[in-house]
């Protein structure tokens, strides 16, 4: 175990994240550090960064070494993108960090700044296809992902502080500067000739503009989940915000529920970009990403490979494992047999996956592997602690609909009777997500009991019930148990579900 | 770091409790497993254990057994307490225990038991006087705690289970039923002198009844929490539940919400020990421990001394703190800003310290010491993760008001203004403990405020800012930092509450 800082010199903000590595390539975040430096500012037109932002810029990097010092971090690792890349004094500046600071700094071309969102993006999102797009302060990356490969990629060299600054749009923008913006950023797309080629597509979103786009929508329509990763939104929505934020003034804008007052005075040029790409596109899906060049730089530099994960949600499983040091065995086990179960008794279900919006089969994963993360809070009412645990655990791959199914699944491991209106959320809000009930209800209440079943007889998690095999009559479900040893205890504490077992499926069950 | 397991062979159930013990005293409850075994029953006349209850009782400890050899447990602590005591047949059922399942049983004096739940009771709630009751199936343990000693202890040689068959009360009681058994306890009660020689105190609860007295409590007033250690009642409403208890038959008894249905056939005689108990020394007041024997065979265990810990709070701080791993140095220096400018500006609050229910010092030093706690669940949006973290932490010594402040203090260290309205605990019921009005919200809000600026000032986790110095003018507050080294950076992030600041405390902030 070792602590790993990545530190990011953009053109607007300046960004060390601190992440501690475990064994495999299991990472957590445990620090950031932000710091609105602007070192890309003021330098359109003599290509040269400014003494007062090289000196802030220093000052910044001081203090992100500081806490590499406090908190023993030894491996740093430096980039900067596009002030740093297009400055004609880039070598006086790099020149100041390594002797001032003593950090090497590598910079990165706008290629590099795709590649590495590419890394974040397609090891942290269940998605073979997508257009990949991160609003940079001095250039905008466009990556085209084709079955979880980089079919093409193009940085644009100008971001959100250049349109800003070009268009004069600090303030406010009017109908003239707003027609000017749209040709210029349609020229610019125009003269990316892959983005016609591509199929519709979902856009992927990473960096601040994005995730405050979709933090502004959240606020707008209550969003029970404080959740970014994998946040969905329209085409509608985002034009939506595109309205209300062109609409207003700088100071107007500062008010805009989700939009950081930091970002206010860049942010027309910047949701314009976002707004003209959708359209240009005709992209109809924004899925936004939470890790992009940061994470991605960091899962480069772990697995030593030249490509990323092939499975988005098992690697995920494993890193959290990890990261909260899990039982695996007996999770898995767990899984084995409440996965078996449900195979079994599908049948008995209403829900037909086909029909359902959702993978039911990674639902079931997830949330038998993760029933018990709730120690981590409190052993007792575990159950409980795993919703709130699982749900927040940043876990990867899962859309936010399929992670809550999970987490109410995995609180349901103890006490099924009590589990539906326990969770403290915005229940008229929360509708829009899960509808507690028809198939869903059906879905979290009778998985959640096979996944009680399932615990009470791996009790003395030895594995000791091996296989589980079911046999279904019109009056009665039987389960019966492969087992290398007597079971009697097991059996009994698995049989405590009968009476919640016969409401919710109807039958009398047997277990021997 | 080990695995130690404590296995109670009780009268009434079994009990094993798996903790994961690290560096100091510190230890986390990861694992329990529980069967109503009864091993007493049956032998009120002979004094011999029956046979089929040894049978389940050796079943049941070769599953406890299993779960330790799944996790690596090696060291175990076994003890038996009043069954085991006083079975005539004692040597033949530990000869049993020793051959079939390898483990060397500890039989427990009635004196013994009352030591150990004073342990547990000692070290994990921050009273100086009380009076320890545990009702155990074969026994009641009564101890008199005065100035953290044992000043008296008295064990009787009944328990719930010889009530419920002597009395016959598996089913219901009627009145001439109920007289008996009220003389009964009373002269019971009658024959410890020294209960009538304390003061009027209070009740220290331990053990399963209690524990399930405070969840019907809970359950019928639709309390906000779900946390049962530190959880007050009146003599009121304790009779409230008795009488509830009482008026109903088994089958009634277990449909009540809160009532454990495998503890429902022996709880009307159970909860009348209690009831008559509080009666007969005049007690107004329970406050209920979670850590009873179990938690202190661990404690003693582990601390090899005479005395329990002097400071509970701290010892649990200390004991959260290294089981979550959090940064101990970072989290005092946090702790002695926020102090120091707590205490420089208290006259600044409205908060009268002596008029309010609750030791806002303590309030401080939990949350200032834990705000990082959130960590844990995921670093994005940590400060509301410490929320829910601190909450079920299972941290003792505080009352669950002072808790609830400090959670709401801890989660306010960055971005107060969104905190208050976030949690999604139910509201209404919520106001019995915390009204967010008034000096409650003052509280949370002022001080809150005081630890973001305190996190501000060591964002690089260095202690660079060794000390602040405030002065109060009719429009301002001033904030004199001392530090070592070049703190701008600091500052400017700290005063990036002055907003926030002016609006709660009606004067600016300036901080240099």
């Amino acid at each position: 175990m070792h602590n790993l800082a990545i530190i990011d010199i953009g053109s607007n903000s300046m960004k060390m994240v601190l992440a501690e590595v475990k064994k495999g390539h299991s990472f957590t975040i445990i620090d950031e550090l932000k710091e609105t430096v602007r070192l890309g500012e003021g330098m359109s037109i003599e290509k040269k960064l400014k003494q007062d932002r090289m000196d802030k810029a220093i000052q910044t990097l001081r203090m992100f070494k500081d806490l590499c010092d406090a908190t023993d971090t030894e491996e740093i690792i430096t980039v900067a993108t596009a002030a740093v890349r297009e400055a004609t004094n880039r070598q006086q500046f790099l020149q100041r960090v390594k002797r001032e600071i003593g950090l090497d700094v590598k910079v990165l071309s706008g290629i590099d700044e795709g590649y590495y969102d590419y890394w974040g993006v397609a090891n942290s999102i269940d998605k073979e296809d997508g257009l990949i797009m991160d609003i940079g302060g001095g250039s905008i990356e466009l990556i085209w992902m084709k079955d979880r490969k980089v079919k093409e990629s193009t940085s644009l060299s100008f971001g959100a502080l250049d349109i800003t600054q070009n268009f004069d749009l600090y303030d406010s923008i009017n109908e003239e500067q707003e027609k000017e913006l749209e040709d210029f950023l349609h020229d610019a797309y125009q003269e990316v000739p892959w983005l016609s080629e591509m199929d519709h597509t979902a856009l992927l979103g990473v960096g601040g503009t994005i995730k405050n786009i979709a933090r502004i929508d959240q606020r707008k329509k209550d969003y029970p989940l404080n959740i970014l990763h994998n946040y969905k939104m329209s085409n509608e929505a985002i034009n939506d915000v595109y309205q209300l934020v062109k609409s207003k003034d700088l100071e107007e804008r500062k008010n805009i529920s989700g939009l950081s007052t930091k970002r206010a005075d860049i942010f027309i040029g910047a949701s314009a970009a976002v707004k003209t790409l959708i359209d240009f596109c005709d992209i109809k899906k924004l899925i936004l990403s939470r890790k992009g060049i940061r994470e991605g730089l960091i899962y480069h530099h772990l697995c030593r490979s030249d490509q990323p994960v092939k499975d988005v949600v098992n690697f995920s499983i494993k890193n959290i494992m990890n990261n909260f040091n899990l039982n695996q065995d007996h999770a898995y086990h767990i899984y084995k047999l409440s996965k078996s179960l449900y195979d079994q008794l599908k049948d008995l279900y209403e829900l037909k996956p086909s029909e359902f919006n959702g993978d039911i089969d990674k639902i079931i994963l997830v949330a038998a592997m993760m029933h018990d993360i709730g120690n981590h809070v409190n052993y007792y009412d575990h159950h409980e602690h795993s919703f709130y645990m699982l749900l927040n655990s940043g876990i990867n791959g899962l859309s936010h609909r399929e992670l809550l199914l999970s987490s109410y699944i995995a609180a349901s491991h103890r006490h099924t009777k009590y589990s539906l209106h326990k969770y403290n959320l915005n229940r008229a809000s929360l509708q829009k997500i899960i509808n507690k009930n028809g198939p869903d209800k059906e879905a979290i209440r009778k998985t959640g009991i096979l996944l009680e079943i399932a615990e009470s007889l791996d009790r003395s998690m030895n594995g000791i019930v091996e296989a589980v095999q079911c046999s279904i009559t019109d009056e009665q479900v039987n389960i019966k148990t492969i087992a290398r040893e007597e079971t009697e205890l097991e059996i009994n504490d698995a049989l405590e579900t009968a009476e919640g077992f016969e409401k919710l499926y109807g039958k009398k069950l047997n277990i021997y």
